[in-house]
């Protein structure tokens, strides 16, 4: 039986315990805050119980009984071979608390962040285990949503961010390799600069938050669900992606010379779209769209990754 | 009964037929080649019964008859009043085509374009009715993917505009409008902005064309099938969009500084991406991917627009 070590029971923590255990793997959940810890092990709970109405849980599964709360750090560690700290993002806490676990983890196991804006070598460069230490981010709900990004330090080796991998594929995740540090790692680079380019037609006045918003869902999005960017072009065009580029190249360049010239996100223009916004989804209906968002969710993953 | 005329009977009018005829609308298709529009109706007809098949068309539609071929422009033309022109992307037959429609149509038709590079203004500045001309730009297959992008030149009357809109989502579309002329429209200039990126990103060696793929399909694509990029961030923070925006606009505008550098597309960049293409996809399976990519197609416009 295979255990991992969850360190911090937030949301991303909880998303994490859910994705070990329902895949069959004990799940050690530590947070230095023991009432945090029991609160999330609560929130588990009911994600779970979701989840199987929801039918996306085997009908079998008995995921709740596989996560534990460990009182402590050390026997959080102990017997984990993977370990994902999902800590508040703070350099320096970061920084303390993989020292800690460096020293404290079988020699063998692996130690991923769940960062999303701090690069690997900022907080591993200070142990002995550097290594076997790098980034694992996930999307929220991590449960929902496959993808995480794999990001080494320079000096973590191949063969431990292949480990990774493995055993993230293993656990129903879609890792990807980022090769190289790189701020945004490659889905928030892509999600800003989707943002960047929706910021400047909105403040433009080119068109509206909404019909913006519409562009994306009603129209690239539905591929993209799917199939990603690359491939997209590559079914495009009858002879593939070469072709693709030989016949549009010219006018994607000729958008990329406008492109460039990001606009800053100053307070008059996020005012003027937080207005539209807000006249759109009134705030006190903020909480049930999240609600009607995540019941969404589930019926794309239902289709997409269940139903065979 | 309403009547609309499509003139260009290649696979973007066959789309546009299938759209309103089976609205409710009769559709006079119009070929200035006979065998095209023959060739036309007939994969019209496949398509309305794979469409029936896979429960995209209601049981008792009759679509298929409110589609006859019209012999010549004038009799296309005559009754129609909204006209959506598909022809080959070529500036002077489009300026040709629209003084003939101009000059046959209904005075209160609408004259739309299906064109995605060419801006209403660069061919009906000419025309007697030009207020009424405007680029209707659709995605392919219009019938599944409803987003359509209303462009009108500087001369356009608004109220034209409006009712191209209402038209439009009567027969089941999403109409948007960009406010003013730009190249690439709003989505080919949301879709540059991800391929830049993703060029970049890739030319750079950061990730692989797969792994980069698979952030879009199985990150970010899975919410933007059904909520824009301003919705989910509106959603990702809990005061909504301001707050998210205080909370990352450092993050992303630093990350912005680099999008700006656009990669050229060169030789060398497109090769290295089409050899990985194609050790993930050999090309004689182009064909076979594609359905596979219909049938997703169908799958989620079923579930997002069909399930009620």
């Amino acid at each position: 039986m295979k255990t991992a070590a969850i360190i911090g029971a937030g949301l991303i923590g909880q998303g994490w315990a859910i994705v070990f255990a329902r895949a069959g793997w004990n799940v050690n959940l530590y947070d230095p805050n023991s009432q945090a810890a029991e609160k999330g092990l609560a929130m588990i709970g009911s994600l779970l119980g979701m989840l199987k109405q929801e039918g996306l849980l085997p009908d079998d599964t008995s995921a709740a009984n596989r996560i534990r709360i460990a009182p402590t750090l050390p026997d959080a560690l102990a017997g984990a071979e993977y370990i994902q700290e999902s800590a508040p993002e703070n350099l320096e806490a970061k920084r303390a608390l993989f020292a800690e676990m460096d020293a404290l983890a079988a020699p063998d196991a692996l130690l991923c962040s769940s960062t999303s804006t701090i690069p690997a070598s900022a907080f591993t460069g200070h142990l002995a285990g550097r290594a076997r230490c790098m980034v694992a981010h996930p999307v929220n709900p991590t449960y929902l949503i496959p993808l995480v990004e794999l990001s080494g330090a320079p000096w973590t080796a191949a063969d431990h961010i292949e480990r990774a991998k493995d055993i993230l594929l293993d656990v129903g995740q879609r890792p990807i390799v980022v090769r190289k540090e790189i701020e945004g790692f490659v889905m928030n680079r892509l999600q800003g600069a989707v943002l960047h380019e929706a910021f400047r037609l909105f403040s433009e006045g080119i068109a509206s938050g909404e019909d913006i918003d519409a562009t994306i869902k009603h129209g690239l999005g539905l591929r993209w669900a799917f199939i990603g960017p690359f491939e997209t072009i590559d079914l495009n065009s009858p002879q593939g992606i070469e072709e693709y580029c030989e016949r549009y190249a010219g006018v994607y360049e000729s958008i990329g010379a406008s492109l460039g010239k990001c606009v800053d996100w100053n307070k008059a223009l996020r005012q003027g779209l937080a207005d539209e916004r807000k006249r759109e989804l009134p705030r006190d209906q903020l909480e049930a769209k999240r609600l009607w968002r995540d019941q969404k969710l589930m019926q794309m993953v239902r289709q997409l990754y269940h139903a065979g």
